[in-house]
């Protein structure tokens, strides 16, 4: 049973600009090609991703196609740079398109996500992963995605600090643990869902 | 000393749809009106504001105009509705790019935004607007505003409701009143802080 | 094979003083009875739990029996109440206390919580419950926890209400179908890691 | 008209044991006292401050003496540790303590805390400033205290790092800015709002 990773950028970095996160997620995917599991990785700011909470706004919408690669990917790796100490307006453009899948429930009350688990990937000048991470588990487990122990991998530097992961040249040994435990655990999670997803609970006629 | 006062509504509602949000704001624009402070509201979603952390992102952006008008006001009132439980992606955007005032200080360390008062308004169908007002908060004060008492009014139906703000036909007393304590005390602030604004502190030579 | 849970209700009345969150966690273990799981419920601010971050604080501490019975258990149900739109400094109290985990992994960095699920209850009179799931899910999942979808259940009322969960007479239909959904998932996905718990990631000599 | 400021040192540590937290604090009320303004430092965790949301929760309570402290002072500094990310129980504690001031408004609904200013301090191996500022920043904020321009100062190491800022043999430069800063922002409005408190709204007769 073969498992696949879709790694979204959620950088605020237009094009091929170098991007930090780029590179944090880059090394994630790798760790997850280790274990066998192929990845894609997509700029989100390279999208025309529309405001909104359903799963096609219209006027030239790309949502719709990503959607669809999210939900054919059995693990979901959310990359974000930190800004202001929070996650990028991306990132939260992404999970809020997502909010559509409340009206998205089969018989038995299963969003598209349920049997998919989540990961979050945050790299930062400085200070702001752990809240990252909160923010966007919390959004993601709203919308029925499941997370695995450690879920979140990060960089970040001393308060107030200014230099970027993409310009570190010496790996992270830190950060290239964690980034291992996370994909060893959401590869493991995912062969379980995989195998056995979500019954779900039927609704009661009311 | 007149003050102005710019409500900027982060609704993912583009054109001129119907807003919940837009009825927080507009109500909060009378409390301050009553106070002779006169105000503009802006919706944000209609303006095409570029991702970034530069005060011009170029091509098109229309941050430049907007950014323009708030450093013309005295109290910039910021408007979200809650989407999973946090604020809208445009009102991330809009906090997001003042992270660029982090490189516009004076000789004295003060931001664009030193003297001017913010406040934030929630509209949401359920819970959420507790944490966006701490996301706001913390993100409008990184980047140089003050906070007066009660700076977020709000209104958010029970837990998981549906129904709108903007259907509500009765006014909700205790949103009216917490909407005009916030519109006082910004007020006051306001008045204080224009006629003796802080003197910040000069860089020691390094 | 069969499954436990442990629920703590993490209010700040101390005693057997009424309690909402009691309420809501007494009908999550009714949720969770009909799946056939047994539980326990924990009143924590009956309890000694010293400050600290190791597993044992000495001095009378309650926190070590509390541990091995959490540990002992299949899944956590962390019930709090809400205060200023933010769990209850009883509740930090406890997952504070999990921070030793990180110092007590086994040879393939697992924590002592791997392979349990964790899942939260919140109660309040308004707003404030996502953001709840927010900070213990972040906290729950750094130390070792993992969270099915939907893993938090909740009821607040209406923007600035003050009414009780604990004195609604007639039962919330919208918490019920949640709190059920829950427990389905939690129930679910607990089984699996029984049969199957993450296999770790031996660390490298250094 | 002179100021005064209290510390209120939220370490988990007892006794008169090292803390970082001590450490910051003692260097924020160096730059106060450059000002003018003198002040104290309280750590909470030698009083018995009891869990509850009144003023006085009996029974060998230590809260109200600390809140006349608190009350008699111009400008409160709260300073936490950073745990998992969040701030710790023992801030968490102090500031629910405060819920009652909800209950404790004058004729004008202006809260016993009404033209005090509040400031936070941070500190932790890694990550969390940020975050622990928001959470502390909404708290006091709700419960009435007025926020002056970067209200938050904050030392962290990096990413997963395990230095205390107590160890540290060389001053943080960008720290000690940012106290300077926080201190003289704190002052000015303190100042400004010791001369003209809010007036606050009278309720209207319903």
């Amino acid at each position: 049973m073969s498992l696949t990773v879709i790694a979204l950028n959620c950088t605020l970095k237009r094009g091929d600009e170098d991007s930090s996160t780029d590179k944090l997620l880059q090394e994630a995917l790798i760790e997850f090609q280790k274990l066998g599991i192929e990845g894609d990785l997509v700029r989100i700011a390279n999208l025309d991703i529309k405001p909104g909470v359903t799963s096609d706004e219209g006027d030239g919408d790309e949502w719709p196609q990503l959607l669809e690669r999210i939900l054919a990917s059995d693990i979901l790796l959310l990359g974000t740079p930190v800004w202001l100490g929070q996650p990028s307006s991306v990132a939260k453009r992404v999970v809020e398109r997502m909010d559509a899948f409340f009206g998205e429930m089969d018989r038995n009350n299963r969003m598209p996500s349920y049997g998919k688990v989540a990961a979050i990937a945050v790299v930062g000048n400085e200070d702001g992963a752990h809240h990252c991470h909160a923010e966007l588990f919390q959004a993601l487990n709203d919308v029925g995605f499941t997370l695995a122990p450690g879920a979140g991998t990060y960089w970040v530097g001393e308060a107030m600090g200014s230099i970027d992961y993409k310009d570190l040249t010496v790996p992270v040994k830190k950060t290239r643990e964690t980034t291992a435990i996370l994909a060893a655990n959401a590869a493991h999670l995912a062969t379980l869902l995989k195998a056995s997803t979500y019954p779900g609970v039927r609704s009661k006629p009311s």
